[in-house]
């Protein structure tokens, strides 16, 4: 039953997950390289993605804005870490029709200094602050290596930007939005998570600090699922954005930021999907349910469009196959869009009243009859689905987190494969170097979640500082 | 009660419509002339426009996709008409990074080049068809005159590309998609229209024909508000898109495009606001409903509380202005914001057990006992609102829009303000290019909704062709 447009995932990973995204039509190639095409399967994910998330942020009082696309030379020059990070990989437009332009400006590949410009003139005074502010949109940042959805050189995604009166409420919404990617990538992806700080050397370009969320691939490679910065003031000194404070003292302000992008569904692929295709988690997948009569019958289509009914009445949003296509073909299809439920009705289902449900990640089935409250089963196979996959990646996470104390523990685990190595760090830049140049692994974390593994530095053998997750960057 | 930070309307419309986006708060500058910011009251105008028209696009079957921001040259130029009219007003990217690129892109003016590529290689039979797309995007278009919302070099809009396997099927897209616009203006935005096809001269680069949405601002000017462009075959043989008809053979799809942008918010303050400024349709403001305690009061706050409970229960969004600030100033910031309905509790509604409902349009008041179904009630005044600025707009139409048979009766309809002019057209560029020359109007659309005025043309005296609605363009 495999299909045969998809590479065995345990052959040929990186071919596996190129097919599926392109067999299921999440994602099309454009004539610029890594400039993709987000078809409607893909699309809509993101759509649903976008409109869990921003109820959230709404919920916690943020408002949406937007932004330019363009940033002068001159604006994204003012913070020097940020430049530095951010300019050797910026698309440069130098004409604006014939006309050469005074000032060349870059493709927003972030947005944190046209919010900071934006800000230095809305804010005067603490009954200002704080600013909490999102915007939906594109950014461009002009990788040499591209994939589709994990990497490609324009993306869309969300960016918060936020500024406070003191740090500490600062931190405190830095953490919180942490909390929020977590809260999403858990319950509503089904993808179990890491989350810490950054390191000084992996943190983003002109933070204070970055704290990440991180998830494992089925191939043991971490993903940088999301992250979120504490600014302090770093920005709003160059920019010199001043407010009064509650003592009549002009104050830079404090800030964060934090986004979430398109590389979330390259994670959904990652985590779940499989040989046959797509696998989408229930709460996340833009159709939920895809109802196949088994043979062409007027009562069965009958049947179909009732229950497409039922279910569309509880907001399960479902389709009927009804073409006249062979129901292994139907089944096949359904299952490489990653449809999460199946629902056959044939003849035998007729006469005895029931329809088969079948979940696409197990392929499990469960008979529901015609006369129970078949929105309320479909829901609970969902919220059963959902958990499954979630401990099977948390279970794949557990197998594939290897603690390790010395360097030859290290090496033997990457030869073996890759995935989470829990190790102590002394803290030094020389060891994080060390460990990359070794074994090709960087620090993804310093894990909230703390254990002291050792006392010596898993590198150096040093005194240990922390303990570090280790792992392959996507 | 004027708003001293508004210039009077009558005064210098153009310095009214400033002030009124820039203290309402929809807009502000950035560093790059043209390219703006929209400020959270403004986005979320745009976020509603976007909730209803995308509800309406999918009920017709579209589906959204996202296509790349970037066009290489030499896609561009593959239609020769598209090329020529957007090549002049394009942004160029002629570096990633520190490497100069090995062909420029330039920044999507619009995607028909983007969709027909991508169209290319994902149709193959009749079976395909149609292909129903929109995508929500920014744009970018190298004006040299700007002005914020209005015409500005980067804009927000939709994008609708579909393809069809008759011209028939094609054109009636086209012609459906317009209807879709015309109803959203009236229904929502309270904007009255006229809806026709622009002249050739007027259409879109590339276009077979174009229908247009124009409507009139306040001081007489029309504002092109929504176009639907039928192609017929004119970018499919360029680019090559080819499907195996029904008799099996090859042949080229027939195309349409149709978009509406962030300048119909530019629309509804020209059309609607005043000198106390913004005045927002009901349907379309994000929020309905202020509620403004006349004095600090703890029984009235408990009951401004209750009725934004009951009022948010039926989805009608609203807010408390309980700071400190006097009535007075609460007003004015509520009626700056336009914000469609202010209820006022004091001392006195509180005895009498109503409060008071004022419209923003017109300030008409209504008392409202606390006992009524108050969610109803306002409902109806919204509605009623609705519709009297409906008919408001619809009233200065009439009164702007003035019949001529030559071209001294333009001219005098000219010197005295301007308006739609409805003139009979022998259907010449010459006729076309000596009216602009003249009196500095062009052929807005030739109406649906013909007229035979006369049987000379207004402005060669030859015989007339059509009747056409000349004016001034935004």
């Amino acid at each position: 039953m495999k299909n045969k447009m998809i590479t065995a995932r345990d052959v040929d990973f990186a071919k596996w997950f190129t097919d599926v995204v392109r067999v299921a039509r999440l994602v099309d190639y454009s004539s610029i390289k890594g400039c993709d095409v987000l078809e409607p399967n893909g699309y809509a994910i993101w759509e649903n993605i976008q409109h869990v998330l921003d109820e959230k942020f709404k919920e916690l009082g943020h408002q949406n804005v937007y932004l330019p696309l363009f940033i002068p030379e001159s604006l994204l020059n003012k913070e020097k870490e940020h430049v530095a990070g951010f300019a050797p990989e910026v698309a440069w437009v130098t004409h604006g029709g014939e006309n050469k332009l005074e000032e060349r400006m870059c493709v927003r590949p972030t947005s944190e200094t046209l919010f900071c410009n934006y800000y230095a003139n809305s804010i005067t005074s603490y009954r200002d602050l704080p600013k909490l502010y999102n915007q939906w949109c594109n950014v461009v940042r002009w990788e040499k290596e591209t994939r589709p959805l994990m990497r490609s050189r324009e993306f869309l995604w969300q960016e918060g930007h936020t500024l406070h009166e003191t740090s500490a409420e600062a931190e405190k919404e830095a953490l919180q939005m942490l909390n929020v990617y977590r809260e999403f990538y858990e319950n509503y992806l089904a993808i179990p998570v890491v989350v810490g700080k950054k390191t000084e050397k992996e943190k983003f370009s002109g933070a204070e600090y970055t704290y990440t969320v991180e998830a494992l691939m089925y191939n043991g490679v971490s993903l940088q699922s999301a992250t979120s910065h504490y600014f302090g003031q770093k920005f709003t000194i160059p920019f010199n954005i001043t407010f009064s404070n509650r003592e009549n003292k002009l104050e830079h302000p404090y800030q964060t930021s934090w986004g979430l992008s398109q590389r979330s569904i390259g994670g959904i692929v990652m985590v779940h999907s499989d040989d046959n295709g797509l696998v989408l988690p229930p709460r996340i997948a833009p159709v939920k349910v895809a109802i196949i009569p088994i043979v062409q019958d007027e009562a069965i289509t009958k049947k179909a469009q009732e229950i497409k009914g039922i279910l569309e009445l509880a907001k399960i949003k479902t389709i009927i196959d009804d073409t006249d296509k062979s129901a292994g073909f139907k089944f096949a299809e359904q299952e490489t869009k990653g449809i999460p439920i199946r629902i056959e009705i044939g003849l035998k289902e007729m006469a005895q009243k029931e329809m088969v449900a079948v979940r696409r990640d197990d392929r499990s089935k469960t008979s529901i009859s015609f006369a129970t409250d078949i929105a309320a089963e479909i829901t609970k196979i969902m919220d059963n689905m959902h958990n499954d996959m979630y401990q099977k990646a948390r279970l794949r996470n557990e197998q594939k987190t290897y603690t390790c104390t010395d360097l030859n523990q290290v090496k033997a685990v990457m030869k073996n494969g890759s995935g989470f190595i829990k190790a102590m760090w002394c803290g030094s830049l020389e060891c994080e170097l060390k460990m990359k140049e070794i074994n090709g692994i960087k620090a993804r974390c310093i894990p909230f979640n703390q254990e002291r593994l050792a006392n010596q530095c898993v590198c150096c053998g040093q005194e240990a500082k922390e303990m570090v997750i280790w792992g392959i960057q996507y």
